[in-house]
């Protein structure tokens, strides 16, 4: 019997996921992986929560849910797999079907053939060329020894300051694990917002939350120097020319595509510096394929090829891989809608589809926005608010992306909107959806079904919706347009905007007409806690004769800015 | 100016709805709601949980968000609407256009002229036709004097023991409520499982959690009569002749229609006794509209009409009417694919679409069905297992359905799912589904996604399952298969079956085949604790000439039965 050979480079998420799935479909194959490091198929998105101490066991990264750790041994026992660690691939002979390696413990050199290779070369981390960049103290947190360096950090209690270079997932992430560690942070983010996966104004609302719980933050600013002494980080010195002082920096400023092997081969390397495949993953060379960080993938919705360096794409594109070196091409990978989350204190932050930022940028026309702010569950259950921003198309309805943020369940709000991207709904689908409720997991009308609900108005004109943004940029144009807040005496109390705003509670709001403005045209802007209240208040003065009536969307609970109260 | 005159007959959950919807799309209609209670809106579906002590403030089954009860004075000021309580509607006059109310308190009557009806009567608990069903200490968990007195029921601990009779939704959620408030609790269920939106199995995994957290549960037994003393309920007698001593039953069986104003009235009722609507939740009279558990609505899978008495589809429905009165039948209301979901002590227990069982009962074919048993998230997050029982098509791949059960995060799977139904996903789609994925919130391989790649995995034939149940009558029937547990000798002293295993690691398995039948044709049937090792161990040994080996679906997570350990 011919045995296939199969090989694969690379030993984190897709790599060995591609090794598991072809074993799956061959008992007989000879599957060679081949992994630099010295560790295998580590969890790698979990080395935050390892290093903030949600959890002690290291080994937990790197073992099987019964406890197995995923080592060589284990790989050839339960997978008959060939799983040879610190081991690295050195070059491709595509004429020959070879794949040079290099021993790294024991310096041997030597040989392999393959019949169909699997490159899963993932990234390495971006590192900013700016003076200090080599002292001590001065980490990323991209592998095992990164998690086991800032591990001991925080075991040790060396470290009293902290900066993180780069406010994105990881950036953040690790933010929160150095600050639970007992280190003050300092977020230093380049870009007028962290996340940039959110559109401005939710990202605002997820630092807001972050400095609350006494992370520092500062946007608009990037770093020009690592100042040092001795050789170890003594703080860093921002373009603005600030400096921070810190016995610890942790640079996630993104990763880059681990190429180098399939470019030096000759295969086809896309626009972005990722490997380029097709939908089976195939590279430009009929007998390799290419899966993880180091590809670049179909955007569903643009059909644009991205960047996708997320863990649960990597095991899903490894899978494909997998099947295809085996069966042949049957295995298709449609691509990502760049489903993204992370846990950022007592708030999550997600978002899938497009930003309203991202689909101007690629092109979308029509595109129109929603938000909707609201508890998760009913308020006898223990709701807590998430506040969603909706991107849909005007005219065809159909769903664009949605962000979600809050102390609330933004995690199934935000794989709700990702399964409706990808069925291709459209608001009015969204509207009547049918999802499972029972008090304990959700309002009787489901906050998505109600930002599809407030969309739905928008579209239909019947609610005119104003961003907080917006607002605010009227504001500072000097520009004088009449403020309703809507909600009670005792809410107005305890919390409000200040920005020149006049009580007027809704239920009192028919009887004291005579407070609106005389002039039927100005400008009136309302809103409430949320803005359901400012939404019944607008169609109140629209009902009575006011023509220029705005609803501030999401009311409080989505404005970003410094509030009086 | 010619105002619409709106009346709504009832004001618990479509009822107002449907008036909000009204008044918000027209500010000077004329919008009268008679509600026959004392309540209006009232949070029903919370009341499980107000008897239980989740909370312990009435007025928050009554109030919106913001503390405010929603009273007719509320209605008044806050949506101008005319809402009257203690008002019965006695009868409809379809020539005239009228409605003839009387006064509850004082007894006055009247009548009331529509330009457009709503129909919003809810439905009523069924009572079974039994001896002693007027004693006293029998009550439903139906409305606000149900919830006042099972709550008292509570705060005076006056009763050590209790019966519900039915383990539907309600039973259950009712079951526990009177478990939290220290009672001893025993569910009758008539049918051969509680829940009958889950099929078999699944509801087994729920009852034997129930039961492990003290609830006592009978299953395929009715209740014969209610026994009492002095008026009062002192037990009830069940159809086999076994006597339970309670002083407290709670009946459950479900809700019949409130038709008999509209089948009064001569409007079309259909073939469930619910009130005949169409898509615009019109009845056959063409200025009357019906909402919420009155009405019967289309299965969106079956095609069929339904009953379906959910407070989130009641929303949507007198959303849905609401517009229509006011604007003419522009929206249209697409029907249920039931998904229901609600607590059982530490477990959920949720579905959409179509279980096994009603997907045969209404002809499908090709129905094939995956289980999937794993964690929410990473062992190191915490993670808790779900079982999924996944029901698809077998040749066009189309998802018909999911249930889900478990400790886990239950409801964002069923969630999930429910958006993937709509939408319309195949197996194939959901197999590379972009989810959002951080370890604080899914595993890597989302257990949705998973569950659709060992769906995958079936319908292409590359795993062969055989479901518990499945097994369980093989043994029963004193078939001999070879079985076999792949875990590790730890687990299987920890936990085992005790069905005639034998166990064999994955690990050592290759190793070990010598161990297996000598005839390659024998049946064999491999397991582990979710059957992933189980399925890799098939795989072996098919890849080793064995023919007839299938993995036992869901592993030791979804066996229902006793076992040895």
């Amino acid at each position: 019997m011919d045995r296939k050979r199969i090989i694969i480079i690379g030993g984190s998420a897709a790599g060995p996921k591609a090794a598991a799935k072809a074993r799956r479909l061959d008992e007989h194959a000879d599957i060679i992986l081949l992994q630099k490091g010295a560790d295998l198929s580590m969890a790698s998105c979990g080395y935050p929560y390892y290093v903030g101490g949600t959890f002690d066991d290291r080994n937990q990264l790197i073992c099987t849910a019964t406890g197995v750790v995923r080592d060589s041994k284990y790989y050839l026992n339960a997978k008959s797999i060939d799983a040879r660690t610190s081991t690295e691939v050195t070059a491709i002979d595509r004429a020959k079907k070879t794949v040079a390696f290099k021993k790294l413990d024991n310096g041997e050199t030597g040989s392999l053939p393959y019949d169909k290779l699997i490159i899963a070369t993932g990234a390495v981390p971006r590192m900013p060329p700016i003076p200090g960049i080599d002292l001590k103290g001065i980490s990323t947190l991209q592998s095992m020894s990164d998690a086991d360096f800032l591990r001991g950090v925080r075991d040790q209690r060396s470290v009293k300051k902290a900066v993180v270079v780069g406010g994105g997932l990881i950036g953040i992430e690790t933010a929160e694990a150095l600050h639970e560690a007992g280190i003050e942070v300092t977020i230093v983010e380049m870009l007028p917002q962290i996340l940039t996966f959110l559109d401005w104004e939710m990202a605002k609302l997820v630092e807001n939350h972050a400095r609350s719980k006494g992370a520092n933050v500062i946007v608009n600013n990037g770093v020009a120097e690592f100042l040092g002494k001795d050789g170890h980080i003594t703080g860093v010195k921002l373009k603005n020319g600030t400096e921070l002082e810190c016995e610890l920096a942790v640079v996630s400023i993104g990763v880059i595509p681990n190429v180098k092997l399939a470019k030096d081969a000759g295969l086809t390397i896309g626009a972005l510096g990722g490997i380029e495949v097709d939908n089976h993953m195939r590279t430009s060379d009929k007998d390799i394929y290419a899966v993880g960080d180091c590809v670049e993938i179909q955007h569903r919705l643009t059909g644009k090829k991205v960047l996708a360096p997320y863990g649960d794409l990597a095991n899903l594109e490894g899978r494909v891989a997998g099947e295809n070196v085996i069966m042949g091409d049957v295995a298709t990978f449609p691509g990502t809608v760049q489903s993204g989350i992370c846990k950022v204190f007592e708030y999550s932050a997600g978002a899938t589809g497009l930003s309203e930022g991202n689909a101007l940028k690629n092109g979308f026309t029509d595109v129109i926005t929603a938000v909707n702010a609201s508890p998760d569950k009913p308020g006898f259950m223990g709701g807590k608010v998430v506040v969603t921003k909706l991107v849909a198309n005007k005219k065809t309805g159909k769903i664009l992306g949605a962000q979600v943020v809050g102390p609330g369940n933004v995690a199934k709000q935000v794989a709700q909107w990702a399964l409706a991207i990808q069925g291709g709904l459209t608001v009015d689908d969204m509207v009547n959806a049918d999802l499972p409720y029972a008090p304990p997991f959700s309002l009787a009308i489901d906050h998505a079904i109600a930002a599809a609900h407030i969309m739905q108005n928008k579209i239909k004109d019947r609610m005119k919706g104003i961003s907080v943004v917006d607002v605010k940029k009227k504001l500072d144009a000097g520009e004088k347009p009449f403020i309703l807040d809507a909600r009670g005496p005792d809410e107005f109390e305890a919390m409000r905007l200040g920005i020149g705003e006049t009580l007027i509670p809704l239920g009192a709001l028919r009887k004291r007409l005579n407070e609106l403005p005389a002039d039927k045209n100005q400008e009136i802007i309302c809103f409430c806690k949320i803005s359901l209240r400012g939404y019944e208040a607008a169609l109140v003065l629209e009902g009575n004769g006011w023509k220029n009536v705005r609803v501030m969307e999401g009311g409080i609970m989505a404005w970003p800015y410094p509030r009086e109260k």
